[in-house]
């Protein structure tokens, strides 16, 4: 029988917290359809009694219909002397309407005295009287003890009446908080074992923090502790180095030390629902990310890519698609070829290592790579360049001519750029201009515009990144620059590449290799 | 009496086969004086018989004076069957000159009989003839041993004897490796402490990777264990996930722990050094990342600034200026006071922290530092700033207008782009125009050509390096651009920046800035 541990994501109020991050209601209802679905156990939504915008949230909840998690609201306890009954801020945490609320208090005897500015016992009486006030309203009760770990550092015996405060107030679960994310795996397991043993007839949670790069390790030793609540964000959102991140934790405790946080066949969603929430959140998905970045399954070495042939477990510790990622094996002069096969089966299943089109394929790439193309993160520019070698490719337009300009100062009012194009398309010339930040912007633009009278259905893609490496950069302002661009359509994105001694060619080729993939598909 | 324990960094070898990473010699030249400069005790810089381009650069090591580090050449056993004395690859090593090198070998059965395809046996002789011939040539050596938890959990009898032929070879350190990254913290733990127990006299060294995200807990827990050699890489860059990240072990252990791992003195260059790597590295700093990310130490909640205002142990683990980082409140704020004002003396050394001057040259940073500016690598541009703020600069030239125009197809024999400008100088006005490969290069010709009439020596200095990174990234073809241009007389080199929406004009300022600078030598 495998022990049940429950996943509690704070994604939408903790995460929240951090720098550049700001969910719109319509946002927060479609994470939390997400979340359901991958099979979180508790959603902490949001702060009503702080945020007017979040009351609107949680009155639209009703909309969905949850299969696995239930809803927290989150707030504090009352004020210093006050009666909770006459809190504002508890009675907008009431009218969320929630199953399940948590509280946070303080638990650091310092924190108390300094920041609080009230007596030791008082703070333990907020404690026990806001919990008893919201049980009576029939809730479920999570107690979060605000810089737990700190506090039983400090004075153990005052952290530890804390929690007995709350647990006379009713609390459900006591969750131990390293706020400022400064203690060490070994702390935190002694710690919450002794918790653990203290109150046996109340459910242990964690609560970690990132700012010494341990929060992963420190919710894990938690639970091998005998925490059975784990709180954290997805991908780690959250202000300083962020909340623990719950897509390496859930397959951490489930894939590897047999806890049971989710359901089994949720696991293959966890990659998706990742990248979904960056995406969302409009921050870029870490790449190197433990099991959901693109990254975390990748292979370049030609030595690692021949051993994970012969076996994946060479070098993966666990199958990508466990957790809904892909093995990636990156086209590069150290990638064997086999690998470029796996590419080239892609397009045509026919052709086997020996063909002459795989030899030409092959010295083609070569010689690009030479040029300082780099196809191991452009793999849609490979599988058009595989196109075109094999006559399997017919492009969707053809350019007469471009003239992008920059004129420095500016216009008063006007872009400092501009771009004209002219493209031929089934035997009519389009022309078109455009202004921008920048050429490549303007030129971007214009190209859009003369092409979506006969491609409507690029209105949906757009641009979702733009690199730049100078390559040999001791060149100077003469050297080979390579552009990369990812593009989405919401459903998928691809990256394309482009090579060239001149920043704006560059970025066209990349530009045209986007749309001409987007209109393959 | 504090635990020495060395810091082993692999930025250059294992941290160079990440995605996108590529180093040139001259980078990985400045990247060693810098981890040098850090205190690292040892620096694996390459593998001299896998990369012609690394030979090269041990040859350029000796241009160095290291006061701190030991380079390492890293390199593998011989092959089945063979006498490493015939063995091309340890020849190379060899001449790679260093005190110490780096052998891995396998230490997990598995791996050796399906994927080496030979006998245990075999495997024993060849980590031990390859240790004792390199032993016989004078040098240190660091055994890695590839997979060893994951060898030792499947049969630790080999995977120790694996130790013990490495041990019999010459082995000065033994490096447990977590290869795969799916190890956790307790049998890190449990593990090392056994091996450290069974080799009594022989160092024990720890690399880990970030697969589970456990990597820093990893490293950290193997040390509790009694390892006394850390391996990793600056900002955690590594293949996959990458590896442990030494900006967050180095202070764990340093100043959480009590361990002495570098010089006291040179802790508060960490967040410098880190910055400084993912520049050369051309990729983005994290800013989330434990101690010395951007965010590591800035506060958003207003609670949380009362508090960090009363105290800032309220939500600080750490100070932050013991790792050379800041505190931020709200905005950003800049990188230590009395580092500016050093820099700010060498202008005029008659201000002080408290002079009204100081104080309008910090807000003027912090406001650049917010729209994108990083003077931590174009002192040039920051001396120049300095010098307009305080009245002392007068321009050498004064822009009328330039155009930029790019065109494709090229007209046949010519270049793609070609620039005009006009300048003011000395009430004469100036107008010239220029070919190039690219808008860029066409404005820097066009530009000198104006110039050099008035100013003769421009013409000894020329452009060494152009580096162009993409802030923002997710705002794609319009996403601000941060340029960097090096410069060269001969003599010096000196470093300017630009920042814009549009790379031409990134460029076109920090190629003033570098013609202002030389001219005000």
């Amino acid at each position: 029988m495998m022990t049940k541990v429950f996943a509690y994501d704070t994604t939408l109020r903790d995460g929240a917290q951090a720098q550049g991050i700001s969910f719109s209601v319509e946002d927060k209802l479609r994470i939390v359809r997400k979340l359901d679905e991958l099979g979180i156990a508790y959603i902490e939504a949001g702060n009503p009694g702080s945020n007017p915008k979040d009351l609107e949230f949680f009155r639209r909840l009703g909309e969905l219909t949850l299969r696995h998690a239930k809803i927290i609201a989150f707030g504090s306890t009352c004020k210093v002397g006050a009666d909770p009954a006459d809190d504002g801020q508890l009675a907008s945490l009431l009218s969320a309407n929630t199953p399940a609320v948590a509280i946070f208090g303080k638990t650091w005897d310092y924190q108390v005295t300094d920041i609080l500015r009230t007596t030791p016992e008082e703070n333990l009486r907020m404690i026990r009287a806001t919990l008893a006030f919201l049980k009576a309203h029939g809730k479920e009760i999570v107690f979060d003890a605000e810089h737990f770990y700190d506090g039983y550092k400090a004075h153990a015996d005052y952290a530890l009446a804390a929690l007995a405060a709350a647990v006379e107030g009713g609390a459900d679960s006591l969750v131990l908080c390293d706020t400022n994310g400064g203690s060490f795996p070994d702390e935190i397991f002694d710690i919450t074992r002794v918790v653990a043993q203290r109150f046996p007839g109340v459910a242990i949670g964690i609560h970690c923090h990132n700012d010494c790069e341990l929060a992963v390790a420190n919710s894990v030793r938690a639970v091998q502790a005998g925490a059975t609540q784990v709180q954290g964000t997805i991908n780690g959102i959250g202000e300083r180095c962020g909340n623990a991140n719950l897509c390496a934790i859930i397959p951490n405790l489930q894939l590897k030390l047999g806890f049971d946080v989710i359901p089994p066949d949720a696991m293959q969603t966890l990659t998706p629902v990742a990248r979904f929430v960056s995406e969302v959140a409009n921050v870029e998905h870490n790449d190197k990310a433990a099991y959901v970045g693109a990254d975390a399954f990748a292979h370049k070495g030609g030595m690692h890519i021949d051993a994970v042939k012969k076996n994946p477990v060479s070098y993966e510790h666990t199958p990508p698609e466990s957790v809904g990622n892909t093995r990636r094996v990156l086209m590069s002069e150290v990638a064997g070829r086999s690998t470029i096969l796996g590419k080239i089966h892609e397009v045509d299943a026919s052709l086997d290592k020996d063909s002459p089109q795989t030899r030409a394929i092959i010295d083609r790439l070569k010689a690009l790579e030479h040029e300082g193309y780099q196809f191991e993160s452009a793999e849609s520019s490979f599988e058009l360049l595989v196109r075109k070698m094999l006559g399997k490719f017919t492009p969707s337009f053809e350019l007469k001519q471009f003239r992008a300009m920059v004129t420095e100062p500016a216009l008063e009012g006007a872009f400092n750029s501009s771009a004209m194009i002219k493209i031929h398309v089934d035997g009519e010339d389009e022309i078109s201009a455009a202004e921008g930040d920048g050429p490549v912007n303007a030129l971007d633009r214009a190209l859009r515009r003369a092409l979506e009278r006969f491609y409507p259905q690029l209105r949906e893609m757009k641009l979702t990144d733009y690199k730049v490496r100078v390559l040999d950069s001791s060149l100077a302002s003469a050297a080979k620059v390579r552009v990369l661009i990812e593009s989405s359509d919401g459903e998928s994105s691809w990256t394309t590449i482009g090579v060239s001694t001149d920043v704006i060619d560059a970025s066209w080729r990349a530009l045209v290799d986007a749309i001409e993939y987007k209109l393959a598909k």
